[in-house]
């Protein structure tokens, strides 16, 4: 069994793995959730991870009732079930179900676990070696004061809209701002620029998820004496940049070519992003092998 | 059978109903769906409730690919199979499933569609007497510039965090406000105040779903000479209201007595509130009637 599907604990192929109607993440999106990319058998970062899925389930009240080291080692038991190098691995906790419906969420249910085993959707090759093209949503990001998108949860349409209207104009993805015009995040990735040898990405309190692999490159760049800034910009001073970048868990870092037709740079991956990179594939090869040998 | 969920046009009993954990609806929220109550056999402003499932459907490029006479007889069919009377219809359609895990929405898939037919959960008859207590809540409402509340979607999240810090705080539900302090509504409803004489709710521009229970209230409402005003009002304006009240689908038209533990005006419904309720009661009976004649 390569892909698969486990729901609180019982394993399922994918076509057979179903859910109540009544749950709450398919009724209101009231879930949380994180991926974790596998390399060979060793899920990355996976305590990153679960501690953010944590995170944001508490953000929204929802007791797990697991602690962390009990999810670690369901995602491994479930993963292991799947006996697959190189996979994606989503957990998804949903408040669980009631057949009664109403948002209300102070109700007594027990969550319901979903972990799914799937093989990665690889990209184009040509998206790492030439750049991808974005353009600016017309929709903003979720505000902090209304949705923080750093609760990873089930409710994705504000970037859902984003990245329809990207594939409508035949970009790649898009990027959101906020509604002041500063540039906060894509859809499922974080965004950084490169100016003058210094890389720069919306602060930690800007409208963003903490991403996990932000936060290892932070570590990265630090550790290999690249400056590092953490500052608002606009549309107009990212086309500015020298170089620019997205950074996810499963795509690792893509750089970015153009944003709305206009040219970043030379259009080509710039040298800080082709060293960042190869420093990442560094730090997630030392992870592994640091696993492996437990 | 009283209760039934219809998936895709089959009839499944509540508790045989699943769905698959890659559609969309339970990955991202991404579907939409409306409530629709019924009074004996009738489903009350059911052609309100599909034109707007459409509009939201459309908003975020969903083809549902039915229309508005399809859906609503397809309502009528499940409806009638279960065969009684008084109870909550609730559809959801989602825009379907893949095993490929991708928020893309520009993938083409079969929309899922979901027909749910429930008991009405009554309220306590006192929130209707002696008029319910409100808390505002600490995070705005969703901006209709990153997700808009006119979109009637799977996406539940900034309401539930809303009711859910209400039922923390012992009270029956909270109202939001947007960034500027100024009131939009509550989790699943329209609010109002009475203000010398006049009826004053947000505007429709404001960040708010456009009830189909206020819009009908807005024609009884000039129909009866009663004066009808659209305007932005602050949480300290709300609380010098001489009478303010709820209006949804379900639960129809509710006092609001007060608001951060701030009586407003009497404390008991007002003459106003009570009036409209009246009329909106005659409303609904004039509508069913009329349909059951044909």
């Amino acid at each position: 069994m390569s892909e698969l599907v486990s729901i609180n604990g019982k394993i399922f192929k994918p076509e057979d793995a179903l859910i109540s109607v009544f749950d709450r993440g398919f009724l209101f999106g009231d879930g949380v959730y994180e991926v974790v990319r596998s390399y060979g058998k060793i899920l990355f970062a996976v305590e990153d991870h679960i501690d953010r899925l944590l995170k944001s389930a508490s953000r929204i009240d929802l007791d797990i009732g697991l602690t962390r080291e009990e999810i670690i080692n369901e995602l491994y038991r479930v993963y292991n079930h799947a006996n697959s190098d190189d996979m994606y691995v989503r957990i998804i906790v949903t408040r669980g179900q009631s057949e009664r419906i109403n948002i209300d969420p102070s109700q007594s249910l027990k969550p319901n676990i979903v972990v799914y085993v799937k093989s990665i959707e690889k990209s184009d090759p040509k998206f790492y070696t030439e750049g991808i093209d974005i353009v600016t949503a017309s929709v903003y990001r979720n505000s902090k004061k209304a949705l923080d998108p750093n609760i990873k949860s089930g409710n994705y349409l504000n970037n859902i809209i984003a990245i329809g209207e990207a594939k409508k104009k035949k970009a790649y993805d898009a990027v959101m701002t906020n509604s002041e015009g500063q540039i906060t995040e894509g859809p499922t990735w974080n965004i950084f620029m490169v100016k003058d040898g210094r890389i720069i990405g919306p602060p930690d309190h800007s409208d963003i998820l903490h991403g996990i692999t932000r936060k290892i490159l932070k570590s990265i760049a630090l550790e290999n004496e690249f400056k590092w800034d953490e500052k608002y910009f606009t549309v107009e001073e990212f086309k500015g940049a020298d170089e620019a970048f997205s950074t996810g868990s499963v795509k690792e870092i893509m750089s970015i070519r153009s944003l709305d037709g206009s040219k970043i740079g030379s259009g080509k991956p710039g040298p800080v992003t082709t060293k960042l990179s190869g420093l990442y594939k560094g730090y997630i090869k030392k992870y592994c092998d640091g696993r492996k040998n437990k």
